[in-house]
Order: C-alpha cells, then structure tokens, then sequence
C-alpha cells in the first residue's frame, strides 16, 4: 500500500477559476480541463463560445501532460519526424496529446494532476496553462508557509 | 490536495499469486487483472491456456469494480432491461463490464483497488476473485495487527 | 516455450470452399472468416451479393468462437437479460459476437481456430458453419488415418 | 494444421524479471509488456511510478514488435514522412507503434512472441528491451545445449 499525493476538487475549482480569469483577460473563451494525479477527469468547463473540439483537446492536453510529467509543448518536438516520438500520437486511441496548452502540476517533487487548455492559438493556450499553474503553485507555497 | 490510499506493485503481485493458487486449485487457467486506486492498470497475467478474449474482459472488470466501487456482479442486476443502469455497459467504449468476476479493494473505508477474473465460468471467475480479495485483506489486517 | 497446434492457410482454404458449396447450396451468398488459433484472421471472403456489414460480423463470430471455444450460438442464451454473460457482448469494443453463426474447430482435444459465417438468416449461417466445419473435421480425421 | 511455436507464461515471467532488473538497474521504473508468438497479451507489469500512459503503449509496442517480427525502433525510420509506411501509425486503432521499445522474440528462425518498455526515454526503453531479450535468449541457448 502507498499514498499518492494528488489535488482534489478545490484545487480544480481555483485552477479553473485562474485559467478563466486570465481567458477572460485575454479575451479568448477557452475549454480548461483538470485531472488529478491518477490522470482522470477533475473537472472541465467550456467557456461562452468555447470551441466544440477543443473540449476533447483540453481534456486530452491535461491527461497527457499528467501522465508523461511533462508540458506538452515540450513534447511535441520529440514528437516530429526524425524524432524519437514520432508516432507516439496515435497512443491511447489518440488521445496522447502533442500541442502545447496541458501543463503538469507538482508538489514536494510529486506530479499531482494536470491542467489543459483549448480553443485559442497555441500560444494563447499555453499562457492560460501556465499562468493558471504559476498562480495556483504560489497559493500552494504561502498556505504552506502561513 | 489530498492523499489517496492505493494499493502497490506488491499488493498486485500478492493478489496475483493467491488467484493463480486458487485458479490452480479449481483447474481453470486464468486471466488476472489488478488496477490501483485510479483504476490503471498494475499488472496482468495469462496463465497457460487462458482465453485470448479473457484478457481484455479480466482488464476491464478490474477496472469497473475499482471505479464503481462494487462487485461487478452486483452492477449486473441493475443493468438489466428497465433496470436503473440498463446501457451502462456500452460506456467507456464498451470498458464498463457488469459480469461477474470484477471485485474492489477496501481498506480504512476507502477503495484502493481492484482485481478482474476471467476465463472460466462466471461462478468460476467469481469465486478466484474473491477468494484473492479475502486472503489478502485477511493479510493486511494482520500485518497491521502485528 | 510450447507448440500450439493451430489451423494453417490450406485448412482455412478447405473451409472456405466447403462453405461456399453449402451457400450455393441453399443459395445464400456469403461472408466467411476464418481465424487462426490465436483468434488472428486467416482469410476472408464475401460471396458475390454478401452483405457490407456482414463482412466484420463474420469475423467477429470467428474470432468470439475461436477465443471462447464454443459456437457463438451456445453464448447467446447466456447473455440474454439476467443471464451470467448479459453485457459481455460489448467486449473488445463489440467485437465479442454471440449471434450464432460462429463454430469453433477442435483437433486433439485443442481448439485450433473459428469459423465465422455472415449475410443470411442466423439459421442459415449457422447450416453453413456447421456443414464447413463437421466435413472438414472428417477430412482431417480421414487424412490421419489413411 | 501446423504447429506454432509460442513462449509461454514462464517466458513472460522471466522476461519480465529481466526487465525489472535492468530498470531498477538504471533507475526508472518501467512498464513491461509480453506477448506471445499469436501477438496475444501474456503479462503485463507497471513498476511503481510507471507512467499511467505508458501502460497501453508498453502493451502496443510489445504487440507491433511481435507483429510485424521486427524492432519498433526499426519501424520508426520508414514511417517518416515520404517514407514507404508514413501514416502506419494509425492501424489497428493507433496501436501499432513505431517508437522504439519494442523487441520480438525469436527461437530457431521464428518469432515467438515480443516484448515492449515504456516509462523512460526512448533510449532508455530500447536498453531494457534489449538486455531482457539478450539474457533470456542466452538462458534459452545454454538450456538447449545442457
């Protein structure tokens, strides 16, 4: 037996409440996806005029991002032709997500879930990713210290 | 954040042992499927002349009982034409089995596991799954006694 | 290591035709699959006027009778609402067929592979089936002592 | 009729063990997949701290290695684009993988099954791969030649 450190249903509610605030700042309505460490769905809000695909290419950003520990911007270039993880795509019936916008999230060097965002450009994505996860890791730092 | 119990490698490969003992026992080989506390996959086994469909079908009973946290073929009667959950079975692309044989993990009140049992008859399957459950849960408690 | 008696393209062949002569027979055009012993399809024909769909529930029948080594017919009434298998017919994504039709093929006491016929009523594929396999398994038993 | 040479379950356990030797060796905990000479699931580990994903894709490499009687990481350079198998990644609903970590297995001129690691980097994969298909196919010589 072992505990897995994982975030829980608060943590996806401020994770989401972050990421839409800086869609909304951006103004890009967005579909945000959180799963915890176990790579299942938290929890998924599409924002007003959020795109249809993308509420399957959120939730596929923050699994894959959950899953391989890692943003999934960063593997989307071992992911080209010649790369190593060419082809890799078409795992998990596709799902294993390549573009940029799913973020892990950690805690005491433990990946605990994952956050995924779609509907903008790529580059809009991953700042709603990142910047919901920066904000949400620095609340997780100053309750921890207080 | 929260901590979620789960169960291990280790609790996979003694659930493993005691049904391949009993599968043994009653001279049916088997398919053995163990999912943690997220409901992945830990470990699988084929014994010699195991079905081939069985292994996918031991896979995904392990898998419902630790979602469902029930027995499987407690899901079964509810699934039934005009019962409560009938159709249930066609969710996760047909993944939700509510045939016998899929048994969850229990420990200090919570589900941390589950274990899938096919290739016999359902009362075959069912009775290695639960004799697997039982021993091993009668070995955490008395590891925990000791 | 271990040998696995399995059917080869020549027997799959003679099955094949012997089927082909009982749907001319009764003049019902065809699909006919047959799968190796390790469920792996061996070949497949569609008769001049099978049916489109028939064509992946031939083999799907093959495959399920090959695997659970017995006819698919035998299956379905066990799968029927509260019977022990209701739900098992949403396995492998579906493909776990309990329309009769598919007759699994024995040599030594070991299943050896599956036939899987398709396009007529259930009554006529199964005549088909069983016609192939039954003179096929003479032959097998003529050819040995001779 | 045929017969078909196959590993069997003490195969895939002793592959496995290998594999988790060289994995602990390294330090990356893995997961490990066999299957047997009919491409058929055999056993299945997911070490503690395997990725959750990595589970399906271990079992997929494991499957094309066997499959096609040839490395994964062989595969990969012809499935470029412009290449003669580009856009082979897609078969068998994304299952067929063409990133390395996947060996077949081979006795007396026939595949006889495969095995595929998945959790590290792909170099990573390849080394454990390699070194449990090396010592067991070195136990197979010296138990031959005793």
């Amino acid at each position: 037996m072992k505990q897995q450190l994982t975030i829980d249903p608060l943590d996806a509610h401020s994770l989401t409440q972050l990421a839409m605030d800086k869609a909304n700042d951006i103004g890009v309505p967005m579909c945000i996806a959180v799963v915890d460490a176990s790579c299942n769905l938290l929890s998924f809000v599409r924002m007003d005029g959020g795109k249809h695909h993308s509420a399957n290419v959120a939730m596929d950003k923050a699994y894959t991002a959950a899953s391989a520990k890692r943003r999934t911007v960063e593997i989307g270039p071992l992911a080209q032709p010649n790369g190593p993880l060419f082809g890799i795509f078409t795992q998990q019936g596709g799902r294993f997500c390549i573009v940029g916008g799913g973020v892990p999230l950690w805690q005491d060097g433990q990946c605990v879930g994952g956050i995924g965002i779609s509907s903008g450009t790529v580059d809009q994505d991953i700042a709603v990713a990142e910047y919901a996860v920066e904000q949400w890791t620095q609340m997780q730092h100053t309750s921890q210290c207080a």
